[in-house]
């Protein structure tokens, strides 16, 4: 009975996923669904995303927290447009969260939906939000052996960013076995190495969010 | 009928705890249950404690992972008996995962057991594993705005443990305000800043976990 359940609610989370997707496909507005570990940078590289992508594809941003707006501050004192969703309690983003959301924002001017989802590498893996593509953030700090330990999330990635590269030499990270456990599990994903502290690496990553058109 | 299920599988693991908890008081064992993000050093902090607890109170640990048994592995190098628990993708232990392990450990020889919770700030907090007390351990680099951001876990700690305090100045980190919020949600909950790096904070750390006797 329980499994019933759950599959009715994973169902009904697929459906409004298509949802979302149909009506961003119809904006042709590509999403993104940005997921990591508390603290590894997700905000970060949003505020970072929103300044080189300002010209070419301006970056509407949805914001979801268990508590508190402190994200969504942030991202609306750089001028883009944000809407908020507190969880209340939820581990994970829902597909019908992000239609609220979407229903909230002005589709026709944005050049690309970022989501940030809750600050956890278990939950939001499971949840579809009709997102185009899939982001994991991770960091130094966080240790270089968190690929096999939370495999689910970083199989399904079509892109890893691995932030705080400034902190080379004072964490004790291996990035070629991180590298390494990322290919053995999800060899298409795209890897960007980047410190949204010193900038490196982010363009790289802002051409992978929004390429720019050949002239 | 979603919400009586849930109370059904909440109120199942109510009895499991209760008989965890049964267990170890039979046997004069307290437990620890250790939460934090992926990364904040949940395994460092059992390592050195080991050391430090190893002539008073042998440590005797409860391994928690999605996947892999590195943890276990660091531990068990220590001469610590320990058990690993692979949830198989669950996102936080229940009692009676704990239950299971309990049976495999040597309660009469431990002086204290300590159990490692999958690295997650959410799902953990709404499972009671039979342990005596929680603990929370957070760091430096994930930033000092997460008390209220995953309000639940940090409200129901009794004790919280700051890891990485090595790495003041290199991140924003302001421990005053981190202090300050958790003393607004949860006053009562001890507070230790600690460098499982450089052993800095970690005697009054295992004096909390287990008091010297006076002599």
């Amino acid at each position: 009975m329980e499994i019933k359940i759950i599959e009715r609610i994973l169902a009904a989370n697929e459906n409004a996923a298509a949802e979302n997707r149909e009506l961003l496909d119809h904006n042709h507005v590509p999403a993104l669904n940005v997921m990591g570990s508390p603290g590894a940078g997700k905000t970060s590289l949003i505020e970072r995303t929103i300044a080189l992508l300002r010209d070419r594809a301006p970056v509407a941003v949805i914001e979801g927290d268990i508590a508190t707006t402190r994200d969504a501050e942030r991202v609306a004192k750089l001028g883009a447009p944000v809407v908020q969703i507190a969880t209340g309690g939820e581990c994970h983003l829902d597909a019908a969260m992000v239609g609220e959301a979407l229903a909230n924002l002005d589709l026709h001017s944005a050049g690309v939906v970022i989501i940030e989802n809750v600050g956890n590498l278990v939950c939001p893996a499971e949840f579809d939000l009709g997102e185009h593509r899939k982001v994991v953030v991770a960091s130094l700090p966080e240790g270089d052996d968190k690929i096999e330990k939370y495999p689910l999330i970083f199989s399904i990635a079509d892109a890893v960013v691995l932030n705080k590269t400034d902190m080379a030499g004072l964490v004790d990270f291996d990035i070629k076995r991180f590298r390494s456990e990322l290919d053995a599990i999800n060899p298409k994903a795209a890897f960007f190495e980047v410190s949204c502290r010193t900038w490196h690496g982010l363009d790289e990553w802002a051409e992978w969010v929004a390429p720019r058109a050949v002239a």
